[in-house]
């Protein structure tokens, strides 16, 4: 490789537009001059610190109706695109049907490989290995952003989250890929069909991790069947047994353990397919939020913002923590409000029984579900906000406290209540009635505020721009133009977090009273059914195009599922020791009913613990492979020191 | 390098011994003469397969005074043993203080090194070095051994496990250093002293799984002394309060999880110290009592037995657990037995009260004692059988599976009586009783039987080795076949199992049943403190020298001492519930009792893991450390790539 890449030219006929950057109106022209520059500009050679100055892109300005000249579509030759995805290292299928990294001088030994073909990587693939690139464009030697004085830069801080968090880059997405995407839409719920979705082709249109949520959705719901199946029964013959309910209980504890487990092998056999299993995490670069005193990272050696970690802790345990604890307590406290209120209207029903006083009947529910959501979005902000102030350096590690935090939180929210009229009041007629009311209004009115009514604005919107649009035809690239007017409207999808939570609290309400309303695995099916579409819809029809976001696996989801299921035998285990049924075999002792419920339960923890343990996180034959690659990779390493020790006798 | 290392001279003039292999007498010549050249002859050039058949190692016989020439004594060049280090993947400190793997090309940026010293390697890791490279000695196209064509052979076998598994090779065993073994002595027990081990020394000489086991001995005693300070008052003062009983509990169960998850860090930081926490697993062969067809490995492509994965699970699931479960039941059936004696005799002593009556009350713990041994002693044969039977491709895994079977074995016939006594008798008193008997006794027995007993046995046979070498001083080399006379006639050390086992069990007394015996981690402390020193002995004087193990963690024993301690808390809490000061505060309801205490549990179990979850496993320099070498391997990388396409591009 020479100076500078010349085999790479900045020119190419056919331009193909990937990304879209839109900066804010009136930016100054020094700054866009110096920004394209810098994204445009031929990387030299010399060193991994002499890269990051310059991305080798293409930018192609794009001029609007009435004429601003703020949008920048950005792509990139079919070559910078095999670079870059050396550089964030995609692992592609080989010749041999192994899965390898894939390296530009490797090239000729990948699957679907020619020099000629520009579908070797996927859209997405290219539009992640782009956004990594702008991303890694980092400050050389300017104290600022040109033009913009109180924009500071160091040396390595990345541009783009400079200019994001100035304000003068406005958003940065990908492009919908229209022909692309109507197959996608075609073959994913275009016609009615039983059978799996196409999850090969959503990975490949919207990258792995939203590939990887409608994979758990779809084996999720599979997983319910075999419990909804059994469930129906106990509805249908209205089955009071207590031997019945037992069964039922049992099978379910331990399906929800098998499930969980099984998931992770299948989860492995999906992102081994898919490469991201074996993709090196790269090396993370602080968020955009992260501030500090510059100072030296003790891992890189190069100069960056530093935050102590025992200001973080102390943040996290001294504030975090106590705010986290007292917003509970506080939602328990209107939970008790919400009894109190509840048993005063059945009160006042009984006292003065009037049209006017049953329906009183519902208001204390009906301000209780309103303060409910009102509580769920000023703690979500609330939540947001002090993970923010922990200053993580990592993304990660701020996306998983502020899921923890949320996580709580909704969790309280959603089941104090029925923990309470269940274990305080003892009531299982009016648990099974909360909760089949809890969950059939939360599915009803979450598909309806999350799919549904966004996608009805959008088409209401598109409308109106499209009539605008065929009232000034002029351009040829109108089309284009039009494509971008319109995407950058829509709504940005902000990642997989409420559709899991989601799934979560449902799963809460299948697992955690499985054995009082064995009805809810059913509605939990019909509802994921309905999801999948709404879901789909949502990220085809309502959202701008996700980046692609590779990984590995469901992250502290899988943790957060495995924690519901273990508190889920605990709840059964209690509620079937409360049923009249099997109170009515231990007459005589309450105590013997105790320890025997205590006992069962152990056992019943005992089983899950060592089933967790014994199933095989990944399939063998994933196993195998695995080990295959890391052999070679032991081997190459033997080779390659070998080889070096002969180039260096040779000298 | 070229054709076969040529400076590598297989002639040395100070040839240091390190590991004496011994033959079986009457060995052919032919046999002797093409292993020896196998050991010695130079590796040539080409590719790792061809590296594999020759050691290029020292060999030098050792004539015994009656002419017998069945003992070799091995050692290697510096040079030799450089490059074996390399191979084996050794991780040494570097001139700036970071850890890094040693290669032959790097070797001036290593902290100590220089061309002329010969400490750069310990003696262990030069011992370990030629054991890797004399197991990994493999057939190339003999198919059986020369002079016994009975000892099969096929290419790619490694020829000491064949010449091992057909007899001909008696023992291959590391040399003691004499003078560095009597510093090590004097630093270790020498003299009286308080402080602590010196573990580097002890690293230096047996190695990292030895290290790290008096390392983990050493902390564990330090970890039980906050335990043994608190509960000394409790026999003192015959302190029998419901309060103090549940506050030394309570303190004793989440001390123990802290000690736990501490211990992982200090684990951390002595193997990041030692160089194996960044040690690459070395792809493992398979171990030498596999057996299986011949097939192609499809890890490393290479042709050896295989054996069903399917076959294997079904041995161990259907023959092996139920086997297993069966002993249980056995072990269970004895003791019935056992206290069916214990009341007949105490019947027996009541009627016809008399001197024999009352040494009759003795007779059936006696009888019970022995039987346990017994049963424990066939039991570990027939474990290690069934093991073996399974037919474990390697090591490991039939180290981990042989660890579990004879764990819950043991477990159960320590603790089965005591849980008895405790769950089903009620009988406090009896359980302290027992608890301190069995306790002090294991203890003084232990210690007898492991140490004092062979050292003694050891001491009488050298002074009657060294009265028949008096006799007949001849040779010069006297002193080094003095040496080996006696090392080959020292018992071997089978590895850490029995220590970690002795240990485990003694958890298991301190923390089960705690809250009834708080003495028990008193006794533990002084146990541990004479321990230490008589394994010290045991590894000094009484055993040969093992071969030095690298390794980065106590690996299974860390989850078996988690699960003790969850185990403890289930059984504290039950004791507590029936303790009578307890059972006083609820005289209205028993009901509310175990509510309560279950309660309790599920809170303290909660906590468990919440801090089993919430404390890093490494140290922040740690990771730190590893995240800044993962990131230079990472960059290394993308540069290497870089200079991979220069090359190319320059060709």
């Amino acid at each position: 490789m020479a100076e500078s890449w010349p085999f790479l030219d900045t020119f190419e006929p056919n331009f193909r537009p990937l990304v879209v950057i839109e900066l804010a109106k009136g930016t100054k022209e020094e700054t866009i001059e110096w920004f394209t520059k810098r994204i445009v500009d031929k990387k030299a050679n010399g060193g991994e610190y002499n890269m990051i100055f310059c991305a080798q892109l293409l930018v192609k300005p794009l001029v609007t109706e009435n004429g601003d000249e703020h949008f920048y579509l950005v792509g990139a030759s079919h070559l910078r695109l095999l670079l870059g995805a050396e550089t964030v290292g995609l692992v592609k299928e080989c010749t041999d049907n192994s899965m390898r990294t894939f390296t530009y001088s490797s090239r000729k030994t990948f699957k679907d490989f020619a020099d000629d073909n520009h579908n070797f990587l996927t859209m997405a693939e290219c539009q992640y290995i782009i956004k990594h690139e702008l991303e890694n464009l980092r400050a050389k030697d300017e104290k600022m952003i040109p033009g913009y004085p109180q924009a500071k830069l160091y040396p390595g801080k990345s541009i783009v989250r400079r200019l994001l968090t100035s304000g003068i880059l406005v958003q940065i997405f990908p492009l919908h890929d229209r022909e692309e995407l109507k197959k996608l839409r075609h073959s994913w719920y275009g016609r009615v069909k039983v059978g799996y979705q196409p999850l090969d082709e959503i990975r490949c249109y919207f990258g792995e991790t939203i590939a990887l949520y409608f994979g758990f959705l779809e084996y999720f719901t599979f997983a319910l069947i075999p419990m909804a199946v059994i469930g129906i029964p106990y509805y249908v013959f209205a089955w009071e047994d207590y031997d019945k309910y037992v069964m039922f209980a049992t099978f379910n504890l331990l399906w929800s353990t098998v499930i969980l487990e099984v998931w992770k092998r299948i989860c492995a056999i999906m992102t081994y397919r898919w490469g991201t299993l074996l993709m090196k995490r790269q090396f993370e670069e602080p968020r955009p939020g992260f501030h500090g005193v510059l100072g030296i990272n003790p891992v890189t050696g190069r100069e960056e913002p530093v935050y102590s970690s025992i200001k973080r802790q102390i943040r996290i345990y001294l504030v975090s923590l106590p705010f986290v604890c007292l917003c509970l307590y506080f939602s328990l406290y209107v939970m008790m409000i919400y009894f109190d209120l509840e048993q005063w209207a059945l009160d006042y029903h009984e006292v003065n029984e009037s049209n006017f006083s049953s329906l009183m009947l519902f208001v204390p529910s009906i301000i209780y579900a309103i303060v409910i959501e009102i509580m769920n979005r000023i703690y979500r902000y609330a939540a947001e906000f002090l993970t923010s102030w922990e200053n993580h350096r990592l993304e990660s590690s701020y996306q998983n406290h502020l899921i923890l935090k949320v996580l709580v939180f909704n969790f309280l929210n959603c089941f104090a209540s029925l923990f309470y009229i269940a274990f305080v009041l003892f009531d299982m007629k009016l648990l099974r009635q909360s909760l089949a009311t809890l969950l059939i209004t939360s599915q009803i009115l979450n598909q309806f505020a999350e799919s549904l009514l966004p996608y009805w604005l959008q088409k209401r919107h598109k409308k109106r721009m499209k009539k605008r649009m065929c009232s000034l035809k002029t351009d040829t690239d109108l089309s284009l133009v039009e494509q971008v007017n319109l995407e950058k409207e829509m709504g940005t999808y902000f990642g997989t977090f409420d559709d899991y939570l989601e799934l979560f609290l449902q799963f809460g309400y299948v697992s955690l009273f499985s054995c009082v309303y064995p009805l809810a695995a059913v509605f939990a099916v019909l509802n994921n059914i309905t999801e999948i579409y709404s879901d789909a819809l949502k990220m085809c029809r309502v959202y701008k195009r996700p980046f692609a976001e590779p990984t590995a696996n469901i992250g502290v989801w899988q943790l957060a599922f495995e924690t519901m299921s273990v508190i889920s035998v605990v709840t059964n285990c209690i509620l079937i020791g409360m049923s009249p049924q099997v109170n009515a075999l231990f007459t005589d002792s309450k105590t013997d009913l105790i320890l025997t419920v205590a006992l069962v339960e152990h056992l019943l923890l005992a089983i899950k613990f060592i089933m967790a343990f014994v199933i095989p996180d990944k399939p063998r034959d994933i196993q195998i492979k695995l080990a295959k690659l890391e052999f070679e990779s032991l081997e190459a390493l033997k080779q390659q020191v070998r080889a070096t020790d002969t180039y260096n006798s040779e000298k």
